[in-house]
């Protein structure tokens, strides 16, 4: 992707497909001279304003192409910071193409995946952080997701890091402050001060560190995965949950579901379940196949849940099978089912290996107990709830490894700070730290990491 | 569908999936307020004024779901004629659901399909041919049918309907008044006038009618049968053929291609091409089956390539097939294949049987031909050119009937003209003829017909 922004951009920016409305968007100092050759409003005496919306047809010459809405967004009040023209037409693809067509032909080029938001970004209407919370707020499935999105969207972790790293600049340009007075050796801040300072700012560092874990669930959902022997009732497990939670229906053209996938939205969270059912209840040659794909299944797992029979007694199988899993040292649920059958189980084997409140026991015939398992699905799955009112989340590793970074820089510093050594080296570690942060906000960052971020947008975003 | 325009309906307007924005539609007296309970503006001291872009989010209560932009188009000067507000959001299903929830949770209901449309018609937006041509324009995949469509949306066919009503409406009130005055024997019109005018109507009105063939091929596109006896090389001149012109991929979600169909856009025409290889070439049981699916292809088509093999003598084989061919009266191109065999083949039973003009000797191997083949194709399939500037043509046998009618009401009084009936019989006729055309604009029409046409339109149009 180049980062020359001389140049004039253009893309359909609504999803593909048949519809009521497309729109066309451009983006670039020739938008407005490109769209007007093609536009003819409906009367001229219609001052084509900034932000205001006008009817006519786009035309070919002569020909009338389509009856649009053609919005006109001056510099720098746009999406981009740009020129920005966006015209709503008839929701078909063959006349969007029509349209953007024309529009290519004089003088634009077409957009990259993500190339507005890059130059949005590049032109300081939102930061880096923000622009990947645009991206995910496309991708939300769900409502954990969709919030997480918004709140970063919104620019709470902005904030927050803006917050940081205004007092660790404090704190350093006092430090390098010193290094100038350096023949007079005068303190500007005290070392018992600074020393308590980077100490707080590590404390709330963390605490965005730890947010992670939920962060990543809210963003990515959890993979789940049912294991059990033959016949314990795995799939009726799974179709009763289908039946609970809300199954969720991509409607992204192109889209083909894994069969052995389901994606559920389990009050707001994500969870995209694999049931390993069948797998190696087959004889013979699939068999083999079967165990493979289990063992697979088990090792991408974020949360397992054992299913065992409360009808009958517990079998080396079952054991084995629940050694294997706790081999990966992923949270796990044991999942007493068939209680309908048999009400007061022996548990003994249960009790030793998980806690109480991980063992749960139901009927996925009658759905007793699913209530239970599900807010145990939850708990486990996000320590808690979605994610409250006015609680910041970081949900990428790119925003955990730049925290990780700053947390590294720190330490360093109050190493040195305890070592007397001299302020350059503790203004050193700080300036490290900061330049970390900037890597949430893109402040400080490379044209490689800025390629991949936006490389995972769509066109016309 | 109900006509109870009181309501506030809201739709999502974009196609479905991912994509840069999704739009959100509403329209009725409560729109507005709608809107705003959920809309926080960027700035307070904004004027929220007709056609002015508002940028803000959508908020539900403290929470804040999507960063948006707001149109607000007040009435009557807006899609519908009604206060309408669009949201331009995110383009995620999941987003555009959750704003559309919140929407309808503000009395509000869900959209039918073609609903605003609708609305549109019934405020006298639009007449009924042009309503059916956004329909037509948002199911356009060639240049041709873009075209017609976009000629009966700009009002083309409306005009010229009209201009044929008022004339109609002319010599009707003249007749009537006569009646008025019935007493006196006098005549407003001339009886030789009215004949030569209900003359010249009824020339417009057939040269209207005539315009169907094309209109329809335009719209709808043809259906083309390529048939021959096994070894022909149908396959290799349908893989020419798409290698050639433009295959249509079809972006629709849900959509799946019937194997043996390929679409193409052969210069502006959409062709529905049917290989019927391989179907009689298989043995046994599968046999059967081909010769049906073959008979079926033959039956419904519109056109037929009829292939056969320049390099062996005809055989008994191709010729019957050729007779099940003309059985159904659909024009046919004789398809003289692998002249790069044979370059001098006996056409002695071809030209008995076709016309110079469709007898077309090609190789599908070296392409050699194709450029006639094509020509030929689109010459046989539009008689000529794809619509040019300035044609109006008839797409629907909704009008066509509608044409028909009113010319058969035009000869019944043209034959009281002749048999010197009273006027009010020749008036009779001429109000048939002028109800018949009103069904083309929807003047004169029923709930019914309503119903079915706006219910064949999308969602959010």
């Amino acid at each position: 992707m180049t980062n020359t922004v001389n140049d004039t951009i253009a893309a359909i920016a609504t999803p593909p497909g048949i519809g009521g409305i497309s729109v066309i968007r451009i983006s670039g100092p020739n938008a407005w001279p490109a769209a007007m050759s093609l536009f003819k409003p409906d009367s001229d005496d219609v001052s084509l304003k900034s932000h205001r919306v006008c009817h006519g047809w786009i035309m070919n010459g002569e020909e009338p192409i389509d009856e649009v809405l053609l919005t006109r967004f001056e510099a720098p009040h746009s999406y981009t910071g740009e020129d920005v023209v966006e015209i709503s037409g008839h929701g078909s693809p063959f006349l969007s193409h029509c349209i953007l067509n024309l529009i290519l032909s004089k003088n634009t080029r077409a957009a990259e995946p993500g190339e507005f938001t890059q130059r949005a970004f590049l032109n300081g209407k939102l930061d880096l952080s923000q622009a990947e919370a645009v991206a995910d707020l496309i991708q939300a499935k769900t409502e954990s997701a969709r919030r997480v999105a918004a709140y970063q969207l919104e620019g709470r972790l902005s904030e927050q890091v803006k917050m940081i790293r205004d007092r660790l600049i404090q704190s350093c340009s006092l430090l390098e402050l010193e290094l100038d007075f350096g023949e007079e050796e005068v303190e500007f801040t005290s070392r018992r001060h600074l020393k308590s300072e980077l100490s707080l700012i590590q404390q709330s560092l963390n605490k965005l560190l730890s947010s992670f874990e939920r962060g990543k669930v809210c963003r990515e959902g959890i993979r789940l995965v049912i294991a059990g022997r033959p016949n314990v009732g795995k799939s009726s497990l799974l179709n009763r949950m289908i039946e609970k939670e809300r199954a969720i229906v991509t409607d992204i053209p192109g889209t083909t579901r894994d069969t052995i996938e389901e994606m559920l939205d389990i009050e707001g969270i994500l969870f995209v379940i694999t049931d390993t059912a069948g797998l190696r209840e087959k004889s013979g040659r699939v068999e083999q196949e079967g165990i493979r794909r289990t063992y697979a299944a088990l090792n991408s797992a974020d949360l397992i849940l054992w299913v065992v029979d409360a009808s009958r007694p517990l079998q080396s199988e079952d054991k084995h099978l629940l050694k294997t899993i706790r081999k990966n040292k992923v949270p796990c649920i044991c999942t007493v089912n068939k209680i309908d059958l048999k009400s007061d189980p022996d548990m003994t084997y249960m009790k030793q290996v998980f806690p109480d409140k991980n063992i749960i026991k139901i009927s996925a015939r009658t759905g007793q107990g699913m209530n239970v398992l599900i807010e145990s699905l939850k708990g486990t799955a996000l320590s808690g709830d979605i994610p409250h009112e006015g609680e910041t989340l970081i949900t990428r590793a790119r925003h955990a490894e730049a925290v990780h970074s700053a947390l590294d820089n720190l330490q360093k510093a109050e190493k040195s700070l305890h070592n007397h050594m001299s302020q350059e080296f503790i203004a050193m570690d700080i300036r490290g730290a900061l330049d970390a942060l900037g890597h949430i906000t893109g402040q400080t960052t490379t044209d490689d990491i800025l390629n991949r971020i936006f490389s995972e947008f769509c066109i016309g975003k």
